[in-house]
């Protein structure tokens, strides 16, 4: 017909590879990651342990780090040509340790951020930011352990796997934009902390203020696109729960 | 086969009815139109057109109604089943209307924060929540008037019809997402400009915290769900584009 025949010309012309928009991808993972650490060496006063504000710059790092571009290279393994054919355990299980790498710096920023407070004085959880960076990351702690417990463990039935599937890939998504928003939130939040005085103001807008708004920027184009690459039809791994639920029983079951 | 029924058993267990859901969604937004009228009004001294900051009050009433709630809703409209029935041109109109008044509120939502900075001496365009704020509203009308020019005018072909549709599609759940990140910023810097003082420090949590605080969380929920009811797969509108650009050329071309 007429509109399948448009349909496949439009679709056509859409057509990125993958692979180059991985690696894309990817520089500008390590981009975030490279500005985020040079706004808090260069700016903020670089990286300790004694819980001044040098442990909390340990913060914004680990959480680029983990909850945003680790945590988007976990969430994109299945979309890898490469990984459609043969055996899917050994994806399944780099899924889930990238996974589980990016929830352990979560963890550890989390650590910075409340040694920081405590050792300051200053009460935990009380700004938006925190109510909503942790609900992110309880989020994120239940989709890995439900993933484990459903998609690695021999034990659940196909009707559960099928059932979890679809609910696992949005929350994959989500959890991802709602750790984009905390960044930006956060961001925000200390450039107002920091930027008080004289000059130095955030509304005066010096170049820590444009730096690391940039960087706020890149983690929302980062976010938006990994969550584009997910959604993209033809991009997805071609469906075929069965046999691979055999091939993990088998495995993990003897 | 198996797979097939197991499918066919787990989706049945997940199908909440789409009305029911949209109505609690409904009171969701009103709820959070409610609490951000009544956070305004009842703890930051109400509204006026001063120049003080009850003309900035507008400003996050005029947003939270506008690029969250009233979008949602517009984002929503081919998701009734009884919308897929019969001519698409009306609800494309109310579609495009909807999403017309949310850019109108948003815009007036705009003003009221510049009109403030302006009459304030403060510079406008410097905080990452601005520059996210307002790349979300210069995407929302590109959105709009890409969707105008594609959809509703009678002179795109059909091919670049389809094209553009599943990037329309992606980017409105996008541009809410991103709006929903706006207002968590938003909120959170609001509460830290405002709560400076004694026993009103952000930091102990007064009510007026946990109220924002929770209307931030309101937010989200309220995004993420509109987001999951667009991606739900038997939500969606049976695909069928030829017939109704036929009848939009009817229509608007004769």
């Amino acid at each position: 017909s007429l509109a399948h025949r448009c349909h496949q010309r439009s679709t056509a012309m859409l057509d990125v590879p993958f692979l180059p928009f991985c690696a894309f991808l990817g520089t500008l993972g390590l981009l975030c990651v490279a500005m985020v650490g040079t706004w808090c060496q260069h700016w903020r006063g670089g990286f300790s342990l004694d819980g001044s504000s040098r442990t909390f710059n340990w913060h914004p790092v680990l959480m680029v780090m983990g909850l945003v571009v680790l945590y988007g290279a976990a969430a994109l393994i299945y979309r890898i040509p490469h990984t459609w054919s043969g055996p899917k355990l050994p994806w399944k299980v780099l899924h889930s340790s990238l996974a589980l790498g990016a929830f352990v710096l979560t963890v550890l920023g989390l650590a910075a951020v409340f040694s920081f407070h405590n050792s300051q004085g200053t009460p935990n959880m009380y700004s938006l930011h925190s109510w909503m960076g942790l609900g992110t990351v309880l989020l994120f702690s239940c989709q890995w352990a439900a993933g484990f417990g459903a998609f690695l463990l021999p034990w659940a039935p196909a009707w559960l796997r099928a059932l979890y599937k679809p609910i696992h890939v949005f929350f994959g998504s989500t959890i991802l934009m709602l750790s984009v928003a905390s960044c930006v939130s956060g961001i925000n939040e200390k450039l107002f902390f920091s930027l008080k005085n004289g000059t130095m103001q955030y509304k005066l807008l010096p170049a820590e203020a444009v730096f690391a708004n940039t960087l706020g920027l890149l983690i929302i184009i980062f976010g938006v696109l990994v969550v584009a690459a997910l959604a993209r039809p033809s991009w997805k791994r071609p469906d075929s729960d069965s046999p691979d639920s055999h091939q993990v029983r088998d495995v993990l079951g003897g």
